[in-house]
């Protein structure tokens, strides 16, 4: 069973990391929800005045950053210190764009909290317009780039 | 300001639905993630047997549908009555594909508990298999039906 | 022992109302925090740009009504309808004002959210403004108004 | 497979309990901690004048029912209407007995209420003893009566 | 922006503190409850004996403590190792005061534990008084002092 | 008072371990739960193919070892660094046995954590067969050994 979230019988532990080095990690991920042109302006509309859409999808995901190890069975509990959320309007694609940064010094990566504070930032965008557009789709949620940890540095193919 | 989660100020409240009549409301949703073939046959191998990855993502995702007010800033709290997670290996596309039907009796629909739960289960199956596939992408999370309540029944056009 | 929160044995029991009549309940609370004029300046020179302070701490007060039973040992969990937190700068006075409505549809009232959004919402805005004004005061968080259940309308005298 | 838990494919569900009858439900359970008298008779030296060992315990008991369906996979959301935790020490038997009722008005039971209240004050009372006494055992954890709800009263044969 | 909380752009963060020295760090905060004369005799009469509302109060806001990161959206999860809540009935006042001291070796400062666990312990009186007394009213939440890290010792003025 | 968890005058508080070594801990505990052989038999039906409890059951109690400072008024929060629950079905004496394992690299033990787990993991247990086994009982919930620290090494004994 080449999955470590397993023992040898098989069963789920949450994988012992006592022995691993406390390093600087750093996780970037990205993601996107793609929605109505019209559904986009409402948005483009508040972000500098009011009606911020995408400011608080920023705090939720931020918030959700801290609340992972709570979400995600097997992941161990993280001293995260440092978030940070991009949100861009891309109106040649009709979608909101999100690239989020989290940081450790620990014994474990970061890339479940950047995957996570991006799917809340992304869902909280679908709850503040779905009463306008209900079809509006979450896509192309993964990761960047990683880094710190014994595994070292990984970044994605950009082809 | 068309969007109801904004106030006539452009200021974010939880909407009132106080005056909202209690039904029986329905959502169902999709999300899946794609993965390398050798991944999924991974998952495949532990399902029926150890190493049941489906089976902790879909416990994950129950959970996390019981959150989805913590999560999502402008939420209601809600009595989820039913929470259904179909996780499904599909060798053809390299994915895990995901479908969830949340129920409740209440005042406000159940969309974002079902997106959450989705969500979710998928970031789980990303967490257990990301030693070996760091690559692996959520995609096409969205809303395929909702009934109950003054809007009625919403279905995503097939084509 | 008048105090309900006790029984005869003067032990902390979470009180019955499980025979109390579900009603529309309304609580309406303020309180403010008072600042050197020039951290209200910087305040306000974020609220209609960037550096919105305001609507972070209204989004952290809306999520924080929905915690309140986990905070308040004793305090009934209850499905909030409706927040609402007015956040208004002072200058005449060097301070931020919170007015916090909250609504539900249950056996028991909601000051007690109320009280708890107003509370977090202030200490929000002390977090993002403490490192230019240690010395931010949080005053006068109190209830003005309830409605609705058996103890009927509450008003605080105006004097 | 007759555990209701899981769906005709074997797979964990929450179960929809959207056409159950709302009605009054009660659950009443024990439980207790075996511990050396000397333990035993410094918690009975505190409970009346000052370091509230059960006091304390009787607090973490009433606000983890509130907890329940966070900690326990595919428990339902439930408004508790009342919790009443009852701690007796009883030093012929060298240790604290707990007898924990929990109410609701909903569509499911509370049995899961009253036995995570009952384990949480009995590990809360291990916390806060465990420095003079690591042995400390908790037994006996049970459910004694339930009533409301279509499977009808049920009480523990006290034989 | 002189704001931290804030990025260049204006927009929200958790500020970086990766480089930041791990110290040993403390802060140190009050704050009072105002009160009809009944009230506060209620809460003196309960102390000694039965009804112990102060000690609930404590608990809570130890308990407050540990959750300010899920509270506060900017604020970094912190490893507490101190938390002490003096609580004084004042009569000639007719109030309650409460002090706050939170300890952490960490990076980043506890201002905010010992301001959301006096808070949340003020509010706690509130609730279990509140039949009796509803117009009590919370004070001068502060911060008196604080010390670790960069930023070096702080102290109110006593004036 | 020898209780560390109160001060000199009788007050609880979160003690502090500001001063203590951070070093390697770990605990180790166990506890049961009895049932009804067709119970015990309806179970291991399910462990190999489909409705999997203990599977699930296991998830709860690593979910759950993550809540502890959640659950228990004075415990510190504490970074696990290992979390590994052992559940066996013994047949002869009609019961599923739960032993536990957490470690963390920290200023405080992990006996909490490890007997939240095995409580949780019990419980859970408990609600998946409760349709058909209400009478089910959690016995013998209790450290069996300890290691770190100052107190250092601490093993039951076998008698």
């Amino acid at each position: 069973m080449p999955l470590t979230h397993f023992n040898a019988a098989g069963e789920a532990h949450m994988v012992d990391v006592g022995d691993k080095v406390v390093s600087q990690r750093q996780a970037v991920c990205e993601g996107y929800i793609e929605m109505q042109p019209d559904t986009l302006a409402l948005i483009m509309a508040g972000t500098h005045k009011k009606g911020d859409v995408l400011g608080i999808a920023r705090i939720a995901g931020i918030m959700a950053s801290k609340k992972t190890a709570d979400l995600i069975p097997l992941c161990h509990p993280l001293p995260i210190s440092h978030v940070e959320l991009s949100l861009q309007t891309q109106t040649d694609l009709n979608r909101v764009y999100c690239q989020t940064t989290v940081k450790t010094t620990g014994q474990t990566g970061v890339e479940m909290e950047a995957l996570t504070a991006t799917q809340i930032a992304l869902l909280t965008i679908y709850d503040m317009c779905k009463a306008v557009d209900r079809g509006m789709t979450i896509q192309g949620v993964r990761l960047l780039e990683k880094s710190g940890g014994k595994s070292g540095h990984w970044q994605r193919d950009s082809a």
